[in-house]
């Protein structure tokens, strides 16, 4: 029973029922009836025009984004626990041509504008220095924490005061908007954000993300960096049906709630053993290698996260009676 | 009816079978069951010892390789029509943090050891030269023309000699080795290859292509790489069962053969209007723009190349009324 | 007697001698007394607001304009004998980040409004292809020919209705100035160069090149690029003050013409042997093999540049001497 | 009276006399006689084998060694406080293509083979985790404190046994020889380091750096990436006749003697106002606001560090009567 992570989870079978009806023949690239819809669906999601590209991971998505949002000598203020600068190969790097990363503190790896302002306040204003143009926030974060309406926007405010671009890496948006309850716009454009990596890919899809400009004009230039990035898939049509599935009758929304749902569940079962308030799909515990090896032994598949702690991941499909077992074992340590 | 390009064309019920066969929970990355297949079904496939890595784009293939092969300082030996030159929107150059793609001359697209040795005998060997570091080949070609096994061992015995890196871009290597009717190890490593974008896109996959390395510790580097490329999608089982589908029964070469086929058909009804001999699955036909209206107005759709030139291109699913219409039509002409 | 090269000339006394002035404790990097300077001394001399940043080498000032004028995605022409083409080891593809250079043809290095539109034209507007961003002149040009007012104003206008930069490349702006006999202006903004890499070194100057925008504007982020390429020496004052050096009495101006002078002596002497017509202080001769190794044997030191061609570079203090008695060899062949 | 940085100081006599001797015609680029010695010299000066690249900044040095030693999917260790992490406007990331820069803690900003240690041993090895490849450690340090030979072999055993380069920033090398009493060789490539920034420009030197290569065949690609970064000055010989000078009669560690001795002075006098034990020419000193505007009254200039902290430099040059006045103006407060 996998609790490893969310990001090898099964295919929702709309999205696969939708791959499948995409394949008849159409015009390649983005020029497909598929692709053609972007805009316009999340457009409607979003309340506001909003330029789409889609892309086959993550790591993509958020790359790309920085990449429109600082230029080659400039630098992304981020969290030190950020999936940007941990886990993404230097894709950064890569994508801005060599921007720098500069590490924000922040409980549960949210950031502050406190924290944010102590990193950017110490930056000269010089040639010699590396200055900073964007800010990148994770919602729902690594740790499974949720920034709020109010928290982004507080953000959003510091970005346009300081002339600072502002992207949300939405690996989990949909879990955070399912904990949050708010509208999508709420949550990114009217709080500021510029560009949200929307992730599919956790919570049903196989290999489509949507990256959402809210600055339309940065998805111009952004279109080019795609295709110069080996990422402008000739079959387009099949990641662009996987976006319209997830959006059709709002499964994104639900696959959110349900992975939350079944975290929910292990959270109560933890009680004092939660390290980080389970917002989202994520659930640290404190956990012996012992009771980390007890859980194993039954058949449970996790990440040893630090020294005396365990991370277990709900997906959209974590099977209610893996949970309820999972709960069980957790509660019984 | 659309002969286009082969780069939209149908996914094979196999390859599709397989992608809803995967569909179980596995490990991410390329940690799965059949993404640890390929190397050993490849280094069967190719009689010696691979590293294989999947990724979702020809281009993402071509260039990788490159910069497998060439440093940020270096450059790369390929010809005026490449596709790495002309349609990737200069991919190459990001990949490879700026090499230089120098363009040597060749009919139809196909370059010789002489066109090769005029492009590097002419770079002076000092600092102020970017010098060579690779030459990339196209089998078949951006004009459907197949580089013989003798040609490329050729063009192979020069890279050893001047120490250059042997890259092959093989979108349509199934259509190469459908005409050829050699094994691919002789077209390949055996002629000097080094690095082999083995295409399965254009031939009945979906969403991927295989980077073969006959030098295995390249596949070690690139592996990095093509985390820092945003290219490693964390559900990676759906891409590699792509391609075990095709080699499963030499799907790839039955699928290139009927390409081939097709285009031979309407290579037989173009006669003398055929531009380039037609080895793969590519027709350039002369044709006024009159003559290109008439076809269109028949239904068909196609590319014009350049003036007086148009472009047919066949794939494994060209129907076979289809074709055979469009042969009539422009036996009619 | 070396008519290799201008590139390694002497150091002008006047230069030498205001090196030597400089040497008092100043500010570092670009705040003393001197770099100060810059703006208002290059500012009167082009009639216009500009701002000027010194840089060690015309490779540094040619490709940080370049990457001022052209994204790393975007694309640049140039002549195909341009120096940053054939002779900057690939520094603008580092500089730009991977911008590609398309190439262009022309008599003695000059191109024209038709062949640069020749190589733009048949650049399709699509992500597939690099598009173009800039077009980059030298002038005078690696063969010595310079282009008119009237010359450049037709590629600035081009330039303009396309929406691309123009840099110009002036290693031997000086030797283009002293044959035009026009005011900077004239040749560089208001015929719509929005860059100029203003030489000093080849005609006087040890270490110094002034990098001129048009639009001040670019100079404020190519500031941070300079830095981050390790080229704001922290003793800016030597380099400012050689070109302030230059500027007085419009040594520059008088320099060049003395290179120039020097030259169209050789070319009188050479008569029907000269190749490209001598505007600036280069000399293209036909000259068999035995003809350049009697001139070696009497002491003259210059460059074979192709089979029957050597080439013969005046600077500004070629010894007159030294110039009558290779006019006298030449005319003595 | 200036404190501020060594880094504007005026250029020794013999330096300056140098630079006047190499006025004659010579080859260009590195071909010239006082280039070709700069290996020989450094050799002889090193015990063993070294390759030389003269650059006109640190940051170039540095960068080149770095790019020379990680590759750009890579990282390196370097002090939080280094140099190339707060100083170079981003020219690590520049120059390696995207390196990543892991940051270490220690004392005086000295790192540790445990602080090492612990950066690297954070790091997963799998392609989601950038990995280190080098180590840059300062020395002397921008805190003015100086790794001991012990010191440094340390950190090169751990480098060796880990896989890692080692790189020496030393723009105060001088100042760090001079202080340890120790041989070149000792503190260099006996103690593990492959490449030394040997710099000059502080020491006495106008625009001239050594980039020296322990392994020679590390400058041989090197040579390429200094002429593609617009750094190969085409009149070099200014350059090495400076370190040449430089060299002579070592007057490079006879200046560092003297900048060490000034500093000295000035921490005697600053007693428990002494915050990083001064080792090499620089002191850092507690002091109020009040304090500082009591020495900036009194003729004094220097640089606010951090709050309730000033930094005083001295440099080859410091006057003794100003260095004495400083002293005494401190000893007062």
């Amino acid at each position: 029973m996998r609790f490893f992570s969310d990001n090898a989870a099964r295919v929702h079978p709309q999205v696969m029922a939708a791959i499948a009806a995409a394949d008849v023949l159409d015009t390649a690239y983005a020029g497909d009836a598929w692709s053609k819809q972007l805009d316009a669906r999340l457009s409607a999601l979003f309340e506001t025009e909003v330029a789409v590209l889609w892309v086959p991971t993550g790591t993509a998505a958020n790359c790309l984004a920085l990449a429109a949002l600082c230029p080659p000598h400039g630098g992304i203020v981020c969290h030190r626990d950020a999936h940007i600068q941990n886990d993404e190969g230097g894709a950064p790097e890569f994508y801005t041509h060599g921007a720098k990363l500069f590490l924000a503190e922040g409980n549960g790896a949210k950031m502050t504008p406190d924290t944010i302002r102590g990193v950017i306040d110490a930056i000269a204003n010089d040639v010699h220095r590396v200055q900073p143009h964007a800010i990148s926030i994770t919602n729902a974060t690594e740790y499974g924490r949720v920034y709020t309406v109010a928290e982004v926007a507080a953000i959003g405010a510091l970005a346009r005061t300081r002339g600072l671009g502002l992207h949300m890496d939405g690996a989990r948006f949909a879990n955070a908007v399912a904990h949050l309850g708010c509208s999508p716009a709420d949550i990114t454009w009217r709080a500021g954000v510029d560009a949200l990596s929307f992730g599919f890919v956790k919570n049903g899809a196989m290999s489509a993300e949507a990256l959402v400009f809210f600055k339309p004009e940065l998805a111009a230039v952004t279109q080019y960096r795609r295709k110069r990035a080996g990422l402008l898939l000739s079959k387009g049509r099949y990641l662009a049906a996987q976006i319209l599935a997830m959006l059709d009758d709002d499964l994104w929304i639900a696959n959110g709630r349900a992975a939350n749902a079944a975290a929910a569940k292990l959270a109560a079962a933890g009680g004092d053993r939660v390290i980080h308030a389970v917002e989202a799909n994520e659930v640290f515990l404190r956990a012996t290698p012992e009771e980390a090896a007890t859980l194993r032994a039954r058949g449970f598949d996790f990440y040893d996260w630090a020294e005396g702690e365990i991370r277990l991941v709900t997906a959209w499909d974590s099977p209610a009676e893996a949970v309820d077992a999972l709960a069980d074992a957790i509660a019984a340590l």
